[in-house]
């Protein structure tokens, strides 16, 4: 097994038994705007925050301007394991490989071409991970972002998640899919906060999720301007990186917005969602905090966080803890 | 004097005389959108584009979520002599100075309490700007976001402009704010693109401009996210700082739309807008570039480029060149 997420799953242990919800009879009707969501404690809290919030007149009214929401992507809309864009560097290593013979003697290069995941291991646990960045600055830097788009788009079309033999693409989830659509119904305007590319999720966010490419927040380096072959083009860049995890999401959050979202959706794995979630929190608007647990390691994965930070996060924010097993009735359109 | 702005002041020579519309008798109805501009090719010119991109069926109709507009801030929407935000550098150094008494024998603190515009010309001149790198991180890091916002608001609200003895969020060209509600109106989405501040611009763009905070696009560093006091604060950085200037707005752009935009608004000062003038000029889908020229010094100011860079650059890719004399009935709404 060669795939770089493998570095990803070493911080995870045993599967979580954590949800509480009390569950009534489902008892969608035609205008349910969340039929994939099982008739809860959670639904019920989603549905009534957005009435609460749209509702003019009340207390609790927000403008719409100011309904803001972020949604953490790997793992909060679309399946993590493995991680999509890690599989991307992985094919690009590969292809571009063919022009590189001197890579198979070349770290970290080697290590992807032999499928040594060792070595990258060692690098994460005791090197910052500094042999990864070069992997990914190798397969996000140095091109236009006409050509990087179109990697992206092959990889995309070209890929099969294995546990499931569908593209990346569709293993989307389709409750949070209802949840999307029915925030931008009541006027929210939704974004994407991920530790993912900027560029990289733009390519397929809007077509996937309905997110426009300006409500994309991720990791990202300043690209540049340049004159080329007769011809101006953006190409990738490497300066100014950014990672946006954790605690620098709220940064990130507001270097693009300036405002505090209302609405945060993460998930427990690295706890990195324990910022924005907590930047919600700290919003004097209504707001609400969703965290996705992976408990059903039947219909998707089963894993949680070593320290379970992000859960003891969610008990003392008060935020709604979603389990997969338990709220959620379709994890998959493909089901 | 002991304004930075002066620093800004020393690549001016002479009054450009540029213009060569064809006026028209003016005959604005109720309906004409931009009344303040004066019948002739540039006002029927916007017209006409605007006409054309949205007229469904016709060949130059663009979508709305492609209709995104880009306007340079300083010398576009509002008057640039002074440029406010070092006006406002100058007010905090003397504020903050009360509890820094060590300042007054320490550059380049010490420049700005006495007034030596010498000594940061020449470092503006010979030293890249660095001194004055340091009093803008000095104002503008450290202090959380709502102090710094309120420091803005305090500047805004006490401060006036030395010709015109009106606030700076007065001295806005009443034209372009016509313009920006037409764009508005149509389905474009407007964004500030300017070398300025991105939270700076952010204090007063909304009620000033319309324009609301996710659409400001400034110069910016990194902020943080910190927990001091018991309260979680988003805390002004000095780290990833970006100049959002010249050739680096379109990455500007892109980090933050993704998208190219179809009308870009800049002016002749510096050369500042070529980039994003010419990335308008890259996009596929129709597009429209406006240049403005200062060349009204009873009304305004009369300023020209050393080089004429943004003048040749703008006959080069076809550009509409505003006079401000010319083509503009009124510049100010207190006029």
């Amino acid at each position: 097994m060669k795939r770089l997420a493998i570095l990803f799953c070493i911080a995870m242990i045993g599967l979580t038994s954590c949800n509480q919800k009390t569950e009534t009879a489902d008892s969608s009707t035609s205008t349910d705007p969340l039929p994939s969501w099982k008739e809860g404690l959670t639904k019920s809290a989603i549905i009534q925050f957005v009435d609460d919030v749209t509702t003019k007149g009340s207390a609790t009214y927000v403008e719409p301007k100011e309904r803001i929401a972020t949604f953490d992507q790997d793992g909060t809309l679309w399946c993590e394991q493995p991680v999509a864009q890690l599989e991307f560097v992985t094919y690009q290593i590969e292809k571009m490989a063919n022009s590189h013979p001197e890579w198979k003697d070349v770290q970290p290069y080697k290590s992807i071409l032999e499928g040594d995941t060792d070595y990258l291991i060692n690098d994460y646990l005791n090197n910052h991970g500094k042999e990864l960045m070069k992997l990914i600055l190798t397969t996000h830097s140095g091109m236009t972002l006409a050509e990087f788009n179109a990697d992206v788009q092959e990889f995309m079309s070209s890929s099969i998640h294995p546990k499931y033999n569908k593209k990346y693409t569709e293993t989307v989830y389709q409750p949070m899919i209802e949840l999307l659509q029915h925030l931008e119904n009541n006027d929210f305007k939704t974004y994407i906060c991920s530790g993912g590319g900027n560029d990289f999720m733009r390519v397929f966010a809007e077509e996937t999720y309905g997110i426009v490419p300006e409500n994309v927040i991720g990791t990202f380096a300043m690209n540049t301007f340049e004159h080329l072959d007769g011809t101006w083009h953006i190409i990738k860049g490497a300066d100014n990186f950014f990672m946006n995890d954790g605690l620098t999401k709220p940064a990130a959050i507001e270097q693009r917005i300036g405002r505090i979202p209302i609405f945060v959706a993460g998930n427990v794995r690295s706890g990195g969602d324990i910022g924005q979630l907590t930047y919600g929190n700290t919003n004097k608007l209504p707001n609400f905090q969703l965290l996705i647990n992976h408990d059903d390691e039947i219909r998707e994965f089963a894993y949680s966080e070593k320290d379970s930070a992000s859960l003891k996060a969610a008990e003392k924010g008060e935020w709604n803890v979603v389990s997969m097993k338990t709220d959620w009735l379709t994890i998959f359109s493909f089901e």
